[in-house]
């Protein structure tokens, strides 16, 4: 089976700049690209999804809660109906600004503490995934293992591309250990590569707690805002390439 | 011929509401709705969209500038390929949430200072006209006199739907004088019912400087935010109907 | 005993007004004036303070979070360290902009769900009190009864003033019913008077499951933003004089 | 006489960093803080003052305007009194927590845009540099060369720095060229420190047209938000300190 490999785009804002967008658009087979709540403003979004477009590369909208200051990062208690609003405006800014770049909306993914709280929370996930299967019903949901988006996906009849964030820990659920906790974010460069190598061979991910569970993904999540992290990316698709487990090409361009 | 009586709406922010969107709703057929930038949000687009389609009033997206604290009347100098980003990201806003409501986008104006500037700029009408119709070239351009963006409109192949603003002085060129000067905003309800009726059977208008200048609209502007509004807008349109200058009902729901 | 009779003001922003902010600052002794993150912005707050100070009225920071779009009403889960700095920024703009203007802020408070959580939260409450105290030793906190936020304040050697919100209901501990929970806010104005009479006769509130519970206060909290507001507002304070509760006029301005 | 090093710091946002802070202050003797409105948060902030504070380096306030997106450096047509109303708050905000920090504000300068306008426009200058005296008449205003924002420091009554921008074109009249100009920013290393050593020898500055003319300046704005920067500052500072201009130290900590 096909890994496609993801990662967070366009997460900067005005003058302000984060990660290494061109060089991961190298290596990447599809993007999430950050729609102005959390990151991200016109322009970025706009030369984002036209450098994607060039390269071939499927772009999702990465959709946050409207927190510049805290990049989305903090949990906000919001009323459902209102988070379905802000959900279908994020969609609809880089759905329109990909169709006009003659590119294509794929895929989207719920980011930071929003992705977080729907991960864990079927009573969320349900309606947030149901306002993207209303917006477009041809997307794919792009998440880490959450049986409460993918049921709520699966309901809507919206496909999912199960993603595997390598450089973070999971617990005994499958469920990312959030990134405040000790250990949350694995830093060593070859801790990491191990994690994607027993991914590939061996289908498992080994939890906080020592078990291995069974991980089937569609997806390995690269970052490009950290040193090293563009080389660990491209020693990543390389592991990928080698074991066989080809990295699809867009077709979405018009 | 046709007029179409059309209203600014949706330009409340969070907690804060502006102008009587439900009565005006009742009277207009086309309604530009604020895209975040200037004024409305998200939650704001979605109500003002259903409404709309409720009542058969076609939507269309109002275009300002990003100056939530001056409600986009404030020019900013910025690189017109940046406000280029900046249209195509509001047109896509309001055109995927209109979708999903089950109503379609028909038209689009520029809000405020940036309407008053591309009015006046043919070097900028251009190219932010020409987004408009990469966007979607079935789109109407919405907009007061203006040989700059209505020549642009031309250009692009778009039609254009020029406004009369009844309680809006212009100058001997049709443009609106600028909202800041003496005598810019008509308040007296009789001299703006005079101004319609003779629009409406004499196709002609009175410049500040007293000349009497032809004026073709398809379109006249109605306000729902000062004292009296609502009445003034009934009463316009019960002087249209009289003159058998039939207001038009949307066909775009879906 | 004095009654200080307090409103939150100085809470529109950009062009959008809320409340009558002109007629209550002739009917209050006290003003919590928004500072910019849930409300407010500086060209109201410059205005506001100026009002406040030609009558008489004492002003003090109205500190929420940083959601415009949700007006502060929204639970954030944000670090306390990077709340400190929050509370302090809001605390030194109003502070400026009050002796500039002539006047001086005198007090403080904790606005919507940030006054919900400080209230319930100890761990919360010291911080934050602290960080006040570290602003402006002479600063008096103003809060509805709250054991958290008025323990924190004494340790920090501040003042407290407990103010009674004579539209919103609580339960048996005194702390405010949340906003959205039924009965929350008492619409009717004969019931929100008999509540005002209760505590000034009786020093006691009705809670929502029906007890009687001591209630000492020195302030009582009106509202200008919903119809017949201000006359209500009036009616109170004719209650408190009434009852021989001279309502204090500031001796800050300079 | 002393020559003061300056920079430009505290210019993140949110999760964004600008510029390499914590090097330029081991080298500057006085740093202008972004406030809020064109870069600069709460946290960023409260960081930064308490860093200078540390370092015995002096900080003010960056006024700018409310343009995140466009980092303050497109012009925006603003009603003055309201622009005061701007001016004042950046000033109270950082003011405040310069205090609370330990430390105490000694200046300010405008930032960009607003810098610009000001600096070739009396009508403007004038209330702005007014408001700083109104705020605090100790304040000294950094500025390049400007008659206008000179000329009205001196009505009053506050002292001026004179910035000397060594890596800036200026024209004949000692104004800055336009950022957008053709060699407005001067990137090469030694032509910058060649600027500095005619400065610091010579009294001049060559202008854009090749005319030498006379450039007293009290400090030097230094930068650290480019490759190099920080190493060029240190040279610079070197240079300096060889012509026995000697960096004062700040003695404003509490």
């Amino acid at each position: 089976m096909d890994i496609d490999l993801n990662a967070d785009l366009g997460e900067g804002f005005g003058p302000w700049r984060m990660g290494e967008d061109e060089a991961l658009l190298d290596i990447v087979s599809s993007a999430n690209v950050a729609c102005g709540f959390h990151a991200g403003d016109p322009v970025i979004m706009d030369r984002t999804v036209r450098m994607a477009r060039q390269r071939g590369v499927d772009v999702g909208a990465h959709v946050g809660f409207p927190d510049l200051m805290g990049f989305g990062r903090r949990q906000m208690q919001i009323e459902t109906k209102e988070l379905v609003a802000y959900v279908l405006y994020q969609l609809s800014a880089l759905d329109g600004m990909a169709r006009t770049a003659g590119h294509r909306m794929t895929h989207m993914s719920f980011h930071g503490a929003l992705g977080n709280m729907a991960a864990a929370d079927a009573a969320l996930a349900e309606p947030l995934v149901r306002a993207v299967a209303d917006f477009d019903p041809t997307l794919t949901v792009s998440t880490s293992a959450s049986r409460a988006i993918e049921d709520a996906a699966e309901r809507c009849g919206l496909r999912v591309r199960r993603t595997f964030l390598a450089d973070r820990a999971c617990g005994d659920d499958g469920l990312l250990v959030p990134r405040k906790l000790p250990g949350a974010v694995i830093h060593e460069r070859d801790a990491v590569l191990a994690r994607v190598r027993q991914l590939l061979e061996d289908g498992t991910v080994t939890s906080v707690t020592g078990r291995k569970i069974p991980m089937r993904v569609h997806s390995i999540l690269l970052h490009g805002d950290t040193p090293g992290a563009v080389e660990l990316a491209r020693a990543v698709r390389g592991m990928v390439e080698q074991a066989g487990r080809v990295v699809p090409i867009s077709r979405q361009s018009t």
